[in-house]
């Protein structure tokens, strides 16, 4: 077990030292003139108060939770005898409470380190795009890094602290259970990070657009724009603070699951079964760091895309490698039989797993590409206005499921039956292949998360050029690498939702051997969830209809929180004159103060109807029911949220590409219909499609947590 | 038996005298001056040439799938012995193509009915609001009476010949199952008629719309525009045929459904048990005759929907009074234990359905009318554009399924419950429960359609009476039953949709009891669906998504349909300027040509995969996996057209309120924005929404008739 605590810790500190370096790098980076630096001021002080006042909100919800949580756990084991009770309660609650710190610093770490990369990367611009590039993606890799990092040394903590490190058996696979807190307290706090992020950057987003470039007829990020910083702002809070608690939450949430599996193979890989998906973790963050470092671009005239593919696969390919020796090293064992463990079969579970991810990018890509048939239609149909515009738009979206879902279910079945075979006779055998093979998609998270906050970070950079009035030069650089993590933020998109996806089978089984464990059943035993029962098939369509209601009140906040920017900035223009003639500055940190207030006020109803929906079937229908909601919840917000990323992200494209001087190019009628579409999308795409990622764990946690207390 | 014998048959010759009253009502009623005549002359013409295309096309789909049929059946029923397989596979296949014929006869009565009572409405308006309302509501009530009826017919007819009054129990028994091609011939016809129908109805209406009155800038139904007849045209091939036959399979699938789970209750009920789905459908004909002979309107200055209500208010209190009586009769009997049935109990079931159609007309009534806080919000969206109207449109349809799904839920469960008490320790008492609950709502059938009917007549009256210019006073008195017509179709298509989501539970059970006879397990033993193995889950997940292919397929097929029709009138325009100036006619015909070939091809693909889908699913996966795509696939069918129809529904009311002078009124921004959400609406709610309903029965019935393939 030794050598294993070393693994982890020893990566730990690594990816600790890791972050240091990228940071010093970044903060010896050039701050910019003055005027990058004021502008950078303000989005800093916009977005840190914003986060300051989120986290009271989601602080005292938090608290109210675990409180229950407490209570309930208490009351569900009682049966254990009084003491039994107060230790269980009390260690998932302190779990609880530990993921949600995390998570919260996660989000905090992503979002300091995006608010001071963007101005040197902004200033790094004017000295090529190489520079620019590598303090954009060192900036996300500290993010990536962080919350990969401190995820691993939440739950190995947590665990040995639990009794993992006891050498007493029954403490040993007890522990992962008392830790199902973390996940539930990490996904918690994402959700309404995500939520709240998300529906800041869209209100600001759309608010600014619609009073600016409809209504006062300026450009985008221009400073006469009152919402503009809060625009900026957004990026920051939606894309960072929102993802990083995000991924932080995936990774948590999908290791306990993996570890609760390990448990029932007990007998077979002992202690080694349930740390495997730690170890996995380590390796990837090894793997990430290689990778990150790995990115440069000497040629300045190639795409940056290449730089950061290269990085990718670097990661990839050396995954690929150590995590063959991880699982024949790990995962060999004897069958009850004497025969050995085929550990090749398990290997193969996790290469398919890998291979996921790729043909997740890549669909994706398909979907949300300029140069490819689905975008390329709805710019063609802009042509004939905005209604064919939308009526395409959401037609591409609804087929964008179509293959995915299929992959998704060759890899669950390939994964399920390599398990099986490597481990004949024992019941989760199967859940625990799927458990490996979402450890191979999960193992290059560290650095698809730099890539992904790479993408405000550059956005940033661009809007900061653009206020501070820089010279072309230097926009054509930002331009560049903004639309670089244009496409890197829709492929980090896919990915997340292809790793839930894939997730579902294993936190879903995860939820079976709890309430095995609480029905007093062998772990090896099957639990039917039958779906011919009606109170069973009622949790399904429950769950089917959450993921709806949910969607419909996350995008209805977003033009709620929309229309008080409209009003602020109208207010602004009509009682200031000064302003559009550029004789004297908009308030900007009164538009910030009220998206900020809107945002937070809107979050609430869309993040309660999910913590309240599941525990309230399991307490009236049962824990049969409570596992129908999470399996079909889940299928129907995989299936929705790929819809709404894809099209929004379709819709995007489709505006740039007209943009870029087709059917007319700007200003033609076909970019006024494009323009529509790309603002329907916007809720789509970074509102409720990236919540409905977290959704999608939050209910596997909240089940698993409130499991004891479900009739 | 006898007896109820006598009373079907009884009921279908008085539903025919009824028709035939009917049909000499209307043909008796003036036909309007010349101009009218010629109007309503193409109407005629294009809606037959389309229907007998369409029929053509769907009989070469029909005859190769009836070929299968026979194939699959023989092969899958061989190891009965080859005389055995020679004969469930001729049953089966003969049984597809009655369903078929039948199923394309009502759609072709409610096409003939409603292209001749059109005109005689609009006619009528020149009499008054009474005359009119009385020819186009009894126009509608043929359609629904002979729908109706027919289906009676054909299943009850079936049924006898298949052995059913044999008095030998394995024939009666084994008769339902043989009967199943019925309703897999009727949902086969349905879905194409339907899907056709839809496409056909939107392009038309899109096209003549985007070309008309946004190019040229002419007024809706201006016979300048040359697709103003094929827009007419397509009110009733998509609204009427599809409807007509959407419906036909409705009553038929469900009612084959509840009789194959009679056939599990035969120790307690003998044939009664059986007949019992056929007795109820006899009642409600009985009901909605005098139910329509009741609706006419004294006082001229009344709102029409208030006669329409009072129509359906005691057509429902008859079902609720006779059905009592015939629960009464038919399902009292002895349990195994010696006690009697509590038919009380089940009584209860059949009101549970009843008042569950009134929930569902009050909640799509919310959610779709005017006065109400969703279409409301939409319309003042429209001020600040045309993104967010669509934004608010679609966070309206998707807030839409909450509460019809909590009710489903209740009546299921209630249904379910119900039956267990008073069936107590047989398996399936509680699907039994939801088989009367779903009779009890289906009462009331042949009233809906006939109402749902008048909606066209109406449309296609306002249309004549504007085209033949006739004075003001006479469209006043169309535009109010044009109105009326509009909450009418809105209403029934609630209707639908919750009829076919509480038939789920029957037809997925009557699927379980097949499979249980196929593999010789006792009917009254319990077979799991385990949405915890990988195939199955995968199954549901595929079920899901399938929902979202065929929707995207059908949105997309009407704007590509649309497209063929914008180029033509373009082409019309451009060549002979004379028709702008007045001074020429356009080539009307042509226009109708252009959109039923696009039509008619543009069907082919979506209908091909609800076909092929479960079939696949069923043979590569497995029975169980075949069973989780159904319910899955039904649960998320559900959702999805209620958020369709709803959407569709709010926005086209939204709009309207708009056009009342809300909000700066016809030609504002805001009505602008209007018109662009409306027209996003419209293959939302007349193309994809309506063929949902069609899918979600026909995946039942297709999984029924294919059965023993699977694995």
């Amino acid at each position: 077990m030794n050598s294993y605590l070393l693994i982890i810790y020893g990566v730990v500190i690594i990816a600790a030292l890791a972050i240091i370096g990228f940071i010093r790098f970044i903060f010896s980076q050039d701050k910019g003139d003055e005027k990058m630096q004021q502008i950078s001021d303000s989005i800093k002080e916009g977005a840190m108060a914003f986060l300051n006042r989120q986290y009271k909100t989601i602080t005292v919800l938090a608290l109210i939770v675990a409180v229950i949580i407490i209570i309930a756990n208490y009351y569900g084991h009682q049966s254990e005898g009084v003491g039994s009770a107060i230790s269980y309660a009390w260690h998932v609650g302190l779990a609880f409470i530990s993921g949600a710190l995390c998570s919260a610093i996660s989000g905090y770490i992503g979002m300091y380190m995006a608010v001071n990369s963007n101005v040197r990367a902004a200033s790094g611009a004017r000295k090529g795009l190489n520079k620019a590039l590598q303090i954009a993606l060192r900036g996300g890799a500290v993010t990536g890094l962080a919350v990969t990092a401190l995820s691993l040394f939440g739950v190995a903590t947590l665990f040995f602290a639990y009794g993992g490190a006891s050498g007493q058996q029954e403490l040993v696979k007890n522990a992962p259970s008392l830790i199902v807190g973390f996940g539930f307290g990490a996904s918690f706090v994402a959700l309404f990070a995500q939520l709240g992020g998300g529906i800041y950057t869209k209100a600001a987003d759309v608010g600014a657009d619609l009073v600016g470039k409809v209504e006062a007829g300026i450009p985008e990020d221009d400073p006469r724009n009152p919402a503009v910083i809060a625009d900026l702002v957004g990026d920051n809070v939606g894309d960072c603070a929102g993802r990083g608690a995000d991924l932080f939450e995936s990774t948590a949430a999908e290791n306990i699951g993996a570890m609760i599996l390990g448990v029932g193979l007990y007998p077979v890989f002992g202690l080694k079964g349930i740390l495997f998906p730690l170890v996995a973790r380590a390796i990837g963050i090894i793997a990430s760091i290689i990778g990150i470092v790995f990115v440069n671009t000497k040629d300045e005239s190639k795409d940056p895309m290449i730089a950061l593919n290269k990085g990718y696969f670097v990661t990839t390919i050396i995954n690929i490698i150590v995590l063959f020796f991880a699982v024949k090293v790990m995962l060999s064992g004897h069958l009850s039989n004497g025969d050995s463990v085929n550990y090749l079969l398990l290997y193969g579970a996790a290469v398919a797993g890998i291979l996921l991810s790729y043909v997740f990018v890549f669909l994706t890509n398909y979907y949300t590409s300029m140069s490819t048939r689905p975008v390329q239609e709805i710019a063609k149909a802009s042509t004939t206005g905005a209604a064919t515009n939308i009526i395409t738009g959401i037609s591409v979206g609804m087929e964008s499921p179509a293959l995915p879902v299929l992959f998704i279910s060759a890899a669950i079945i390939i994964a399920y039956r390599l398990g099986e075979l490597a481990l004949p006779n024992i019941a989760t055998a199967g859940f625990y292949g799927t458990a490996i093979a979402t450890m191979g998609m999960l193992s290059t998270t560290a650095y698809i998360l730099a890539m992904d906050t790479f993408g405000p970070i550059t956005d940033n950079a661009g809007g900061i050029t653009e206020m501070s009035e820089a010279p072309e030069s230097v926009r054509v650089v930002t331009d560049r690498l903004d639309a670089c993590g244009n496409t890197t933020k829709a492929l980090t998109k896919g990915y997340a939702v292809g790793s839930a996806a894939l997730a579902t089978f294993l936190l879903f089984s995860a939820y079976l051997d709890e309430v095995k464990k609480i029905l007093g059943k062998p772990i090896d035993s099957w639990f039917a969830v039958d779906i011919g029962k009606p109170e069973v098939f009622i949790g399904a369509f429950i769950g089917a209809m959450i993921v709806y209601l949910f969607s419909s009140t996350a995008i209805r906040a977003v033009g709620k929180a929309a229309q008080y920017v409209i009003l602020e900035v109208r207010r602004q223009f009509k009682e200031n004159p000064g302003i559009m003639e550029g004789t004297s500055k908009p308030d900007y940190a009164k538009t910030v103060d009220i998206v900020t207030k809107g945002a937070l006020k809107e979050m609430v109803i869309p993040g309660l109807i999910v913590v309240v929906a599941p525990i309230l079937v399991g307490i009236l229908l049962g824990k049969e029911s409570a596992a129908a909601f999470l399996m079909v919840g889940t299928i129907s917000g995989v299936i929705m949220a790929l819809f709404l990323n894809n099209g929004g992200g379709a819709w995007d494209n489709a505006k740039k590409f007209i943009e870029l001087g087709n059917y007319g190019g700007k200003k033609s009628d076909a970019h006024k219909a494009g323009v529509v579409g790309d603002t329907v999308g916007d809720p789509f795409k970074d509102t409720a499609g990236p919540s409905l990622h977290v959704l999608i764990k939050l209910i596997s946690t909240i089940t698993l947590v409130f499991a004891s207390l479900f009739r």
